[in-house]
C-alpha cells in the first residue's frame, strides 16, 4: 500500500484532506505539530481525527520560540474577523509556517519511502497566508525535487494540496461525502472551552458551513455557540 | 546594524561564514540545530565558535526521528571516505536536512528583522549532498519569496552561501584571513574523543588544510591524531 505523509492541524481543511487522501488509497502518516501555539486544543483535535481515521500520528514539538505572530505565545491578540486589512498579511501569519511543516513532512516522506506529502492549502476564502498559495506551492515543489535525494534519483516526493481550488464551502461538501467527522475539529484560534465565534477563523468556518447546507456540530456564530452531541448532520433550512 | 541569521553546525564551513557575514557587518544571530545527531560534540563546537566570535547563539530541538541516515542515532555504520559510490548521495545524507534548517532560518529571520540568512553549503570539494548545490539554493531563494510575508512584501530575506564555488582549500585560506578558530570546530562524523580520520568529512578537511598550505590543530590522518594546545597555525613545509 503506497504512503502517504499528510499535515494534520485540528482544522476542518486539513482533516479533510487526511480523508481525500484515504480516498485515493493511501496509507496516511499523520504529523502533527506542537509550535508553540496558544493553546493544545487544535493539537488534541488533531490527534482525534487521526484515530477516528484509524491512521498513525505522530506530534513534532518545535518551538517557534521567536515569536513574529498572534499565534504563537500567550498574551497577544487575536483580531477579530475583518478588523486587520484586508489587503495586508494578517498578524495571525506565522513566519515560515507551511514551509517548516513541508520540510519536516518531505522529511519524513523520504525517511519511510512515502510516495506524497499532503497538505490542506486553499487560497480561496481565506486572509492572504502567502505560504497557502499555488505558486508557493509550485516553487516548493521544484525546491524539493532539486534539495531532495529522492527527487535527484527521480522518484521524488509529490506534495499534493487536493484543497488548493476549493472554497470553504466546497471543502466541507466534499468532506461531508467522506464522511469526515467534523465534530472533532478544532477551527477558532483562541483556546477556550467553546470557539470563539469572532476571529477570522470561526468567521470563515461559520460561512462555510452556512453555504454548504450542512450544519456545524461547533456554531460559531457569535453568542450561539453549541455544541451538538452527534455528528456533523445537514442543516435543515 | 543590520542583522543576519548563520546557520551553525560546528564544522569549519558554517564557522568561515560565520566570520564572513561578520565581515560584511552583520551582527550575526547564530541558529545550531539538535537534531537527534549521533554525538553533542559538533553542537558544542557550533557553541564555543559563537561565543568566539561574540555573536548571540540559540540552540533549536528538534527530532528527526523517522532516521533514513547514517548521521541519525547510534549504531548506524560511518562509511570509510570512498568505501561508498562516488556516483551515489552518501549514507550521511539527512533527508531535507538543509531545507529544515533554512525553513527555521527563514522563520526566525523574519520574526527578528533580520536582512539575510547564511549557510555554509558548497558543492565543490563534497560528496553529493544534493542540498548544498546551487541549483537547490536558487530554487529555495523563490520558494521563499513567494511562501513568506517580507518576499511579498518585497523586502524579502536573502539566502547567502558565500562558499558555494570555493572548494575546501579555498575556504581554510579565506577563514584563516579572517581569523576563524578553526581549533574550535569539529569535522568528524563520529563522536569520538578525537576524529577517527577515516570518515568522508575527516578525508575532505585533513586534504583541504593539507591544500591550503596551513596545519590543522586537529590533525586528522589516520592514526596521527593530535591536537596542537594554540590556534591553527601555518604549515612549514
Amino acid at each position: 500500500m503506497k504512503r502517504a505523509v499528510v499535515l494534520l492541524s485540528g482544522g476542518l481543511d486539513s482533516a479533510t484532506t487526511l480523508y481525500i487522501a484515504k480516498k485515493q488509497g493511501f496509507e496516511c502518516l499523520c504529523l502533527i505539530f506542537d509550535y508553540g501555539q496558544r493553546h493544545k486544543k487544535e493539537i488534541n483535535a488533531a490527534k482525534k481525527v487521526a484515530k477516528q481515521a484509524s491512521c498513525s500520528y505522530r506530534v513534532e514539538k518545535i518551538k517557534l520560540a521567536w515569536g513574529g505572530s498572534a499565534l504563537l505565545g500567550r498574551g497577544k491578540v487575536i483580531p477579530r474577523y475583518h478588523k486587520h486589512s484586508l489587503n495586508k498579511i494578517p498578524p495571525t501569519y506565522v513566519p515560515a509556517r507551511n514551509i517548516i511543516f513541508l520540510s519536516f513532512a518531505l522529511s519524513f516522506a523520504e525517511a519511510v519511502g512515502a510516495k506524497a506529502v499532503f497538505i490542506g492549502a486553499h487560497a480561496q476564502d481565506y486572509s492572504g497566508y502567502p505560504d497557502c498559495r499555488p505558486q508557493f506551492l509550485k516553487a516548493f515543489r521544484k525546491m524539493a525535487a532539486l534539495g531532495t535525494a529522492s527527487g535527484v534519483n527521480k522518484h521524488g516526493i509529490r506534495i499534493i494540496a487536493p484543497l488548493i481550488n476549493k472554497n470553504k464551502a466546497g471543502i466541507i461538501r466534499a468532506g461531508m461525502k467522506l464522511g469526515v467527522p467534523y465534530h472533532l475539529t478544532w477551527s477558532c484560534y483562541e483556546g477556550g472551552s467553546k470557539p470563539c465565534g469572532v476571529c477570522d477563523s470561526c468567521y470563515y468556518r461559520a460561512k462555510g458551513f452556512r453555504d454548504s447546507g450542512y450544519r456545524d456540530a461547533f456554531q460559531t456564530n457569535r453568542g450561539t455557540l453549541s455544541k451538538s452531541k452527534g455528528r456533523v448532520s445537514p442543516l435543515k433550512r
